[in-house]
């Protein structure tokens, strides 16, 4: 059966990546039968220009009846000054919401040849292969009530609401304690059980769901402390599961560990496996349309596609195994170039990729 | 007018390195006429042990009539499974309520003596000195309602509430402004205003203190991006300000970037710089009562009340003189003892700072 993909460019350097993931995408319908087919649609700040919305009722459509989505990347200085609800980041957390998109896979592997773009010590990070599996649709990013109120002394006070309930740290704890399962079987669990009693109930469910799983090392580890010691000895963890807003700050640190953001997909699942998947990075206005972005992460998370959702894992194999092999021939964008190693552009290294397949 | 410091060892190291700032203390006292008198009460578990109270009414009185408060360590894992009202850090956050200590001022500096003890590379971390300055009264730490809840269906869920007025801000902001002030000229506010009603307010409080403070060159980042830049390049930052779980996270991190925890001191100021100092490590259960703690960071902590609460900012540049001095000559506890140095105990640590004032 030919599955469906909703191919969301977005804002900045989106396009850019998201044609050289659609590229490799395309050589293996082409040339080793992926039954796929692809629509396009526009998203985030480009989507508020054309529609005055930055997710039009018709792109979260054509996004629920796909069976996967690829997207670039969302936002731009020039849309930041709109209200809160037509911000480009409204898409993202729009498309979330709707594709209840509950499990968020942020992958931090350090590539070998790239060690040296690392700002911690090769002996820290060399070999670096870690799975942040963060909640996506809950925490204080949804919780109400939440707002800014005036008190009765005059002065504003802004609040929000962090929320948890015992199915969703279930379903998310069973999707990181299979992710372990499949790894090296660790699993730690982050939270703030010192202080909040959101995390308390976290921890107690994450104990519970470890019951089905004997064979998986659990732990517990404050969000503080995973701050440091995710800088201190990164290599210590093989998977963290952990809320919303913990996970987007521990990913991206996590992320930076390995000084290639350009490098690293991501994936959102929802509870069938039908998923969004994007780079980690951003739109990078600075180099949108200069033809010099890493189209790496956007055609890795392709690769993520064909494992989680499409179920073509020779093909993710495939197509990790090409980058690999453009990174050995040298081949490197601005971001990640160094001495002895030849600059390449966006179409050049998506060219690259499909070459090698 | 003779000054007087409460004197809270705690719990683990908690003595033993309070101990040698008392030292410290007690010699600047009798020979460079230092006006204080010290008074000792238990804290944490200990106090639990003795009172049934992890922060008892004499404890809490004590420091209430203080101009400062010392402080070592709480928490160990026998106090772990109390119910939280009686656990150890519940007297952290006693303390920093009760005595209206919203200023976390949380310092990050790398010694040029203990470069190669970070995990990052000496050309990313070199030089670093960096303060963040954490709201530590208010947000998701203090905001109610809190607890968890039953639905209707049988399942449970948790809460925490965050939350900040504009006053609440304002005042920490004006504290991070005036740091600003007396360093680098560079403040970094940090929230999450993207997503969060309560961070929009922040950034809206911070945008207002800084017409105050046309001199200082203000910037915004978003948590994530913040927990990215400290690993990415962390000489970037002068001056960090941000609320209390932001603050937890980021200044956890930023500490291990020195990769010396156990050289850093903290201060918790209220609106008059009365003042909480204590070392940003913990209680260190695993080396208590063996003698090999780093007494420095208690020290350092102790330079820093005698800034800013104390008013003898040529004592306090003695203290942190002597700590240098003592580094020069060698002298290393086993955290961050490397080859070609002198391994010291804890006391002896104490003593020779003691002796370099
Ligand atoms: C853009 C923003 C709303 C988003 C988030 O906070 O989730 C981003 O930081 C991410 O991690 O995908
Ligand atoms: C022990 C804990 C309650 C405390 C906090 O979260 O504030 C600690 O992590 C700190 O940073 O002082």
């Amino acid at each position: 059966m030919t599955k469906k993909i909703a191919v969301l460019p977005g804002d900045g350097i989106g396009p850019e990546v998201v044609a050289e993931a659609v590229k490799v995408l395309e050589r293996l319908r082409r040339g080793f039968g992926l039954k796929i087919e692809m629509e396009t649609a526009p998203v985030g700040g480009t989507a508020y220009d054309m529609h005055k919305h930055p997710l039009p009722d018709a792109t979260l459509k054509l996004a629920k009846q796909a069976d996967a989505v690829l997207l670039g990347a969302v936002g731009g200085t020039q849309w930041d000054t709109l209200p809160r609800e037509l911000r480009p980041e409204k898409a993202l957390l729009g498309l979330r919401a709707e594709l209840k998109l509950f499990a968020n896979l942020r992958p931090a592997i350090l590539y070998p040849q790239l060690a040296s773009a690392s700002t911690l010590k090769p002996e820290v990070v060399a070999g670096l292969d870690l799975l942040i599996v963060r909640e996506l649709t809950g925490d204080i990013y949804f919780g109400e009530p939440r707002g800014v109120r005036t008190l009765a002394n005059g002065e504003r006070q802004g609040f929000n609401t962090m929320v948890y309930s015992e199915h969703e740290v279930e379903r998310v704890a069973r999707v990181a304690f299979e992710a372990a399962r499949k790894r090296h079987k660790k699993l730690c669990s982050v939270e703030k059980a010192n202080v909040l009693e959101t995390s308390g109930l976290w921890r107690e469910v994450v104990l519970r769901v470890a019951k089905d799983y004997p064979d998986i090392e659990l732990s517990h580890m404050y969000v503080d402390n995973a701050a440091m010691q995710l800088v201190r000895a990164p290599k210590q963890f093989d998977v963290i599961v952990t809320g919303n807003i913990f996970g987007d700050i521990l990913s991206d640190e996590a992320a930076m560990l390995t000084g290639s953001i350009g490098m690293l997909p991501s994936a959102s699942l929802d509870s069938a496996n039908k998923g969004m998947y994007e780079p980690i990075h951003g739109s990078a206005p600075d180099i949108a349309g200069k033809g010099v972005a890493n189209p790496l992460a956007t055609i890795l998370s392709a690769a993520m596609m064909l494992r989680y959702t499409l179920n073509e894992p020779r093909l993710a194999d495939k197509i990790e195994q090409a980058v690999s092999k453009v990174l050995d021939q040298g081949l490197r964008t601005g971001d990640i170039h160094t001495v002895g190693t030849q600059k390449a552009g966006t179409k050049e290294m998506g060219d690259a990729v499909a070459a090698a397949l």
